[in-house]
């Protein structure tokens, strides 16, 4: 199939509608493995939208707790001489000593040890040492209620092919500062996570995280991650990002659509003309 | 938060519309970690909607190629015992031999070292001994168009929460045979595989699997390793999914809402009056 660009290939399709089939052309949301690697040493592979590989990599590296500082990342490089390859493999290069390479799993091994359960979950982030986000920011709600449009209008793909999610980061007027589409939601977020990280502006401490999906723990746990105080999606968020969220005391909206909203946990940072207070 | 059911949560939230806030109660799509052992040893942590934990964890064995005959698995049970694990814990006792524990870690690497990328994953598909489903099955449009509606009005938990993704296996006539909701699409497609397992029903071979979400790279490999003909979704199916799809000759629908829908690959099993024929 063509690239059209990174992100959507063109395709040949049937299109049946009451009881007419006929051929078209249609979009795709391209779907490609990343494989991150520490040095030559695979870290995980995940099923991404290709472009910003190097934000996803970075975001993911962040998110998950493997680093905590911008200086460890020496290098990070997309792996081009690889046979095959396809631009598919990041390599990165951390500072020494910043990651055991069984880390990841000793902590999971720690974790399951005490009976794994969503208070063990939210324990893990805990002594990530993850703590809550900015307690000053406040958001209108006003503002919030033109998030949604913005994130759509500035979805480029999202019309053609219906498939991707979006991520978008905006300051407490409302300004939307950068936008990252995925297939995978936590992709998004870990691109625009990695986005900020080699900007050098984490933590996100005066930011809204606004994602095109459902809220669930892991786009709570990577917005923490990243220091930002509020988190606002079209929809329902689970239990679980629920409870996360009151306990780490991060302002939490669903739901955000047309002029009504649900705000789940934090809702002292939602005061009305907050911007011009 | 009081556990109203398996699957949903009741809790207070604020609500806000139109410049009013409201204190009220409102229903969340439950979400806990579930931890899949084989013996006493994790082999996985899945986020997932608590419910059918059986099936899921034998459908993920099955789906992922851990197992590929029902006998292996001779025993499958939640551990209670353990303190704090809440039922998050499905221990699973297979068949002595039928599984090497790096054997999953060792097709990652067989998979990387050639490069890895989307002709790379199907590769492993391929490898894994996945075959074209039925070529004989066939089924009517008009029945197909029939499915989104039955799928809604079997998703319980849907208009409560909206968080919940389903996954309903149908036979060529359109009747649903089982409905399984999670808030990960690929966990309710393995809660399906897993029930069909333990049924004695695999392969799937004169079904269509209507997920309610997008048809990723993930679901139409899933959907492969029940032996299911049909995939069907509401939305969008990403470019690697339909390169899956059309390399292994499954039927992959899209966009399938009200009397519209488009075919993506296997169009030969869409054929009017296919059930009457």
């Amino acid at each position: 199939m063509p690239v059209l660009r990174n992100n959507v290939e063109l395709t040949q399709v049937i299109e049946w509608e009451s009881g007419i089939s006929r051929r078209v052309e249609d979009y795709l949301a391209a779907e490609e493995p990343l494989e991150i690697r520490i040095g030559r040493r695979p870290l995980t592979v995940t099923m991404r939208t290709p472009g910003h590989d190097r934000e996803l990599a970075a975001g993911f590296l962040w998110t998950e707790g493997i680093v905590d500082q911008r200086e460890q990342i020496i290098a990070l490089h997309h792996n081009e001489a690889e046979a095959g390859a396809r631009g598919n493999v990041v390599e990165v290069e951390l500072e020494q000593g910043a990651f055991e390479p069984d880390e990841v799993q000793r902590n999971f091994f720690a974790a399951s040890s005490c009976g794994i359960c969503g208070k063990a979950s939210i324990e893990s982030i805990r002594n990530r040492g993850l703590r809550a986000p900015n307690p000053e920011f406040r958001v209108d709600p006003e503002v919030l209620c033109a998030l949604p449009d913005r994130l759509r209008a500035a979805q480029e793909a999202f019309g053609r092919t219906g498939g991707l999610h979006a991520a978008g980061l905006f300051n407490a007027a409302g300004e939307l500062l950068v936008i990252r589409e995925d297939i995978g939601r936590h992709n998004a977020v870990d691109k625009v996570a990695g986005w900020a990280l080699l900007s050098g502006l984490l933590p996100l401490s005066e930011h809204v995280l606004m994602v095109s999906g459902r809220g669930g723990f892991e786009i709570v746990q990577k917005a923490l991650a990243a220091g930002v105080p509020v988190v606002a999606s079209v929809s329902a968020p689970s239990s679980l990002a629920v409870r996360l969220a009151r306990e780490l005391n991060l302002t939490l909206i669903g739901f955000l659509r047309g002029s009504r909203f649900v705000v789940y946990a934090g809702q002292e940072r939602c005061v009305p003309n907050a911007a011009r207070a």
